[in-house]
């Protein structure tokens, strides 16, 4: 399984639990996969519990280092600031992404955050892998939640915000 | 002992254990302390368990929620880029913060996430409260490590990157 569709898999995952079905893979310099995981934003009452923090945490608690010079981060969304910012502290060489996220994305959209002043380190990115796919999950989640839920909590939060619901 | 206070012994703290000095609490909405933390990069092997990352989790987690309504921030530094974002997703309501942060800072500096498009919540913000206290803490361990260690890494490193060192 590709490492995307491994990401795809943990996004599937979180939708199973009701969370924004989102996943990300950390990829060690060999590629080997170090850490894995989709959104608990709700499983762990943590809005910043987003994919890509939780795989980026994880496998540096496996490395045992802060950083992780070398690794790649492969995601299913374009990822928020937040986590965009977290790449940088990271040291992540690259980044490889599926859906494009124009309301809440930070790489190619928002604060664009590698190319703010100030940015210390700029990942290689790829965006768009298995875009439909991936986007594709996340429409498919936010129907569902349109049809059972008020719209109005969809149009405060948009589909950027991986937080609860 | 004021907020700001407790975040300075934070701070201090973790100069103590060689992290760079930067303490953070979280404020309930009726002003009481829900959390407090210091910089854990090096300890927890986490290049994002800067202070206020883990005293907004921790604080929603003692709540039970991934959101903090109605809670306030109070840190030693303007927050950089991750964190100023992290703000945005738990929805804090007041940043106080003390000295400004012209290299890593993501709040008045840099991608100003406050201000970036697509910015979802903004809280109010104030910055500069026991500014010149808060400032000489991470001056002082800066000049230590310098006299210390080699001034390469200073220099790529800058006093913003709340890193390993």
């Amino acid at each position: 399984m590709s490492p995307m569709d491994q990401a795809l898999a943990e996004a599937r995952a979180a939708a199973a639990r009701n969370e924004v079905p989102v996943g990300a893979v950390v990829l060690g310099p060999g590629g080997q996969v170090l850490a894995r995981a989709g959104n608990r934003t709700e499983a762990d009452a943590d809005a910043s519990a987003h994919a890509e923090m939780l795989a980026l945490r994880e496998a540096a608690r496996r490395l045992g280092t802060p950083r992780l010079i070398g690794c790649d981060l492969v995601v299913t969304l374009e990822p928020c600031p937040m986590c965009a910012a977290a790449l940088v502290h990271f040291r992540i060489r690259r980044l490889v992404f599926g859906a494009y996220d124009p309301k809440g994305g930070g790489v190619e959209h928002g604060p664009r955050i590698f190319d703010a002043p100030g940015c210390l380190h700029r990942p290689e990115v790829v965006g768009g892998v298995q875009e439909a796919e991936c986007g594709a999950l996340l429409q498919v989640f936010f129907q569902k939640l349109r049809a059972s839920n008020s719209i109005e909590i969809i149009s405060i939060k948009g589909l950027s915000d991986h937080g609860s619901l």
